[in-house]
């Protein structure tokens, strides 16, 4: 256990007004204890530790130079909103972070009047801020709106979308760039080499340095002084070093700017305020900031569960679905040639990671980009190569017209694995992978696989790619394959009956909650029918509970648009004349909780499903 | 009538090696010959001019200069492939353009080898072709890849993505660039405006016409040379200009070049293929060029119905719901002011048109980015106008993400206008709106209507904007209400009951179909449910078929995912003991047809109807 910290000013923040009063010693104290804090509270409860560690200053220096709420501060992903929460009067319930009841590991109005939207996907700030600055407009509403969004957000079209309207309506908008280099994997694409060239040129910094030190010294009469200082430099530096792609897009650009130094943020800032323009300020960071285990590996420590502080190593519990799939893609690549992996900024998390090393040239992280992993795969599959895109469930969100549009229409050999599908627990309601069966149901020719095991998800896989025509789902869940009873043994068919096949009583469902279900027929004069391929739904599935008295369909997902209502309808055309009954996520978002706690608030627990049949 | 063409060249050509032959005289006569076959058959057939007749002369070049289909030419958005076809020996079928079982209007896999893809949405090309590209690099396979793009579909995110993954491959690519300075509407953002600035700086354009030149005279010894010049003139651009967007972006630039000058392109293209990077060639184009009408307005020439050649006046229909939808947003903009109108370059598609006018301030074009309309209509949300979002179906299938993650979970005020939902006729499989009811099905919060004539949109849309919480869509199809039976009156509640109440028959639907269904049963003893509202499903609506033995539900869209599986699962959970058939379009992509034959193809005319009913 490490001794209760001892803190001078964090436990004392109500608003964050109390910055404004701290001078540059007191503020780099503060600094060092929110680092504390966000170390020692991660290594207990997860989250995100090394985006966080990396805009300590930056969060400080925003709350120093701005009014929150009055003052929008958006900030994109959300999951660099640490630092943000424990200065707007949250340092109290910080230690509950991620959990149940908790404070959430992103941005959620619902928390706070400081936290402007929920966030969790990435590339969404400047859309958003660039709403709230239009409306404000029309509200005559002068208050500041800032959008804080990093390099790694920037390999997403969403930001270029925004950046293309902003960048022509001469608002008054402040874009910060967070540049650490990363994503959450090592940034790719043009873009990350095109900031490291601007980081390169010393002039430009030079140059920059001494406006600002000009800027300074005529802080609220230079106004006009600092406009026109602002345009000279910009006449001078696009001489010297032409003008830079955010000019291009109608930005004003500022930087590089260091973005750990409190002084030169916070000069920058303000003079970020004082031009009616928008303006992109560009800082540099560096993630993991402060801790070494995290500036040394930030893509480990970009999402982690808990960890040992002094060694830095998480707290590990063997294999996983991602895992399993990263070691079935090594092997299957061995063997075939065009087998190729297609991922978004996630080799870690999907997996890949092996991959990527072994087999480099048929390995593609196209950074934050969902829509174009999907429509490259397309590309790739028309040369006769065999795709494997890997997702998060959330994620493929995304992509769900390119799936479409560049996937199930072409009729082109595309294979979705699709991670983190179902409940994901602490990540809470931006997060869920709790869509994607209702929305690839709704995609003609797609299959869905939803293994519910280890061995199961090899099988689905190889019969995707090597079976099955067109796109090709594959979906399992976050973290570990369920404990299944004994006697049961999975077939690989499309659906596998488990008890007593003449009850009845059958429970229908499909994934990790069908060894939840086999756990509650137990004793009982029941079966399960486990959907292994959930689209199309197999006509022997349907007959197996076509003879029950009663039917229950217990789904992790959606219940609008599921399979569930897919099964329904399929009883109803064949006749079905017993009782029906569909548990399952109804039209609500679900926030943050242990997987084990959500699938129990749903009903979808052993406990619930034998509760739910002896009823 | 118009005399028969005298053709001399067009209706000789098999495959595009012919145009190789072509000297410089011929080809501008084969231009023309094509521009008067374009003319000639959209005035009869509709379909898309303005974009075809600006890229006549580029397609001939990109033929005169690659080998396709060993090399890829793959046109973005494929509306712009007219000339493409006529010459990869379409000519002969091309009178049946956009007619069922004819030639398609967007690029067609199934149609000719020369289609590399089905194409149909915006901003793929890039995404598509650089797939292709790295596919062939694994494949050892030396043949060129061009994407052809227009800068309207550089409003999109997608092209952005895949540039960025692109610009850093070092692989050999082509993009060509075709500025129109149009989109669909006249193009919106900074990209656009910066384009401008590129054209107009004339030093640019001497010192690459120069270059070229040079180049013209060194045809085939020249490669080296040709290459160092690359670099040269490369250097001394950046010095002269500083670098472009593109160039920040790993591409080389190349332009602009004059797209209807024949020479230039073919000369721009055989240079473009010597470079072993990608290379972005910039081509200016007139969207419309050599028809007057349609170079006066392009706007109303991009997708067109049936017209009169020489008055250029379209063959019109009276109102219809996009219209209708447009005057009701003119109305009560006018005793709202905070009600906003946002759409993705389709303004006049949408019938926004008159409201753009009247209320610029809270009209915002966003370019081709659905994305961007979603997230940015939430940030306006949250400062409290009351975004409407018009977009047609099958492009907001782009927003699945935002309408998810930036709309219903936020609990804002969003009201998405659903253009062109349901079966969308002579677009074809790539445009078809036959999705937006399942996808919408799966997102929390989410409510539907489906208003089936003009007065019910109008009380649709005052129910979204004032009375419901949250995201709200309004669906609609296109062209015009249907003809009801005298004696129906619509109540504008969530379901209308129409036909005998007591019947034991009841057949469900919504929207148009809800017509075709209304005269079905003339006669019968039936009764149609009506919904208006499809998302909640009224309890009343379901108790009013609970009683019935034989239930038909009827649905223009999607089977799986749709209203038409919930509304069984709802039945049959409150005890349903009857006979239940859904009637909807299955998992297929669905070709080119009149609506009404489309219709008919899935049993949803009220002929079929009656036929199910009866049977």
């Amino acid at each position: 256990m490490k001794p209760m910290m001892n803190l001078k000013y964090l436990d004392k923040i109500t608003s964050p007004a109390f910055v404004k009063k701290l001078d540059e010693e007191q503020t780099q104290a503060l600094c060092a204890e929110i680092r504390e804090v966000l170390i020692d509270t991660v290594s207990h409860t997860g989250g995100h530790l090394a985006s966080n560690l990396g805009v300590v200053e930056l969060t400080v220096a925003l709350h120093k130079v701005f009014d929150s709420p009055k003052d929008k501060l958006i900030f994109d992903v959300g999951h660099q909103v640490y630092t943000h929460k424990l200065l707007t009067g949250r340092y109290e319930r910080f230690s509950t972070l991620r959990q149940e009841g908790g404070i959430s590991g992103f941005s959620r109005p619902n928390e706070s009047e400081h936290d402007i939207f929920y966030s969790g996907h990435s590339g969404t700030s400047v859309s958003s801020a660039y709403g709230v600055v239009r409306g404000n407009q029309l509200n005559e509403d002068k208050s500041y709106t800032v959008a804080v969004i990093g390099d790694g957000s920037f390999t997403g079209g969403l930001v270029y979308e925004a950046l293309n309207n902003a960048g022509r309506s001469d608002c008054r908008m402040i874009v910060v760039l967070n540049e650490n280099e990363m994503s959450i994997s090592r940034n790719v694409g043009a873009f990350a080499r095109y900031l490291a060239v601007i980081r390169s040129k010393p002039e430009y910094v030079r140059f920059k340095a001494r406006t600002e030190c000009l800027l300074n010294h005529i802080p609220l009469i230079g106004k006009p002084v600092a406009r026109l200082l602002m345009r000279t430099k910009s006449r001078i530096k696009n001489n010297l070093y032409g003008s830079n792609l955010f000019e291009d897009m109608g930005f004003r650009y500022m930087g590089p700017v260091d973005g750990h130094n409190i002084k030169q943020l916070t000069d920058a800032l303000e003079t970020a305020k004082l031009v009616k323009k928008p303006v992109l300020l560009h800082v540099h960071t560096t993630k993991g900031k402060g801790y070494t285990h995290a500036e040394h590996d930030p893509s480990l420590f970009h999402g982690i569960s808990k960890f040992d502080i002094d060694s830095g190593e998480p707290v590990t519990c063997g294999t996983n679905f991602s895992e399993e799939f990263g070691r079935f893609m090594c092997e299957a690549a061995l063997h075939d040639r065009t087998l190729c992996a297609v991922t978004a900024a996630m080799s870690i998390g999907t997996g890949l990671k092996g991959f990527e090393e072994r087999f480099p040239r048929r390995f593609f992280d196209v950074g934050i980009a969902e829509e174009h992993a999907v429509t490259f795969s397309g590309g790739l599959a028309r040369t006769g190569m065999k795709p494997v895109v890997a997702l998060y469930s959330t994620f493929l969100q995304r992509a769900y017209d390119e799936i479409l549009h560049d996937g199930a229409l072409q009729k082109q050999k595309l294979v979705l694995a699709v991670d983190r599908a179902g409940l994901v627990g602490e990540d809470g309601e931006t997060h869920q992978g709790i869509y994607d069966v209702a929305f690839l149901n709704s995609i003609p020719d797609v299959r869905i696989y939803s293994p519910a095991g280890y061995a199961e998800l090899r099988h689905d896989m190889q019969q995707a790619l090597y079976d099955d025509p067109g796109v090709v789902a594959v979906r399992y869940p976050r973290g570990q394959e369920p404990a299944f009873p004994e006697d049961y043994t999975p077939t690989f068919c499309a659906y596998d009956v488990y008890g007593s096949r003449d009850a009845d009583v059958a429970v229908v469902t499909y994934g990790r909650v069908s060894a939840e279900a086999m756990h509650a027929i137990q004793g009982l004069d029941a079966k399960v029918i486990k959907l292994g391929r959930i689209k199309p739904i197999d006509p022997g599935a349907v007959r197996e509970a076509l003879s029950c008295k009663k039917v229950f369909f217990f789904e992790e997902g959606v219940r609008s648009a599921g399979v569930g209502e897919g099964f329904a309808l399929l009883l109803l055309e064949n006749g079905f004349g017993g009782q029906y009954s569909l548990t399952a996520i109804p039209d609500c978002f679900v926030p943050q909780a242990s997987v084990q706690a959500q699938l129990k608030k749903f009903g979808l627990d052993a406990q619930s499903i034998r509760q739910k049949i002896l009823a």
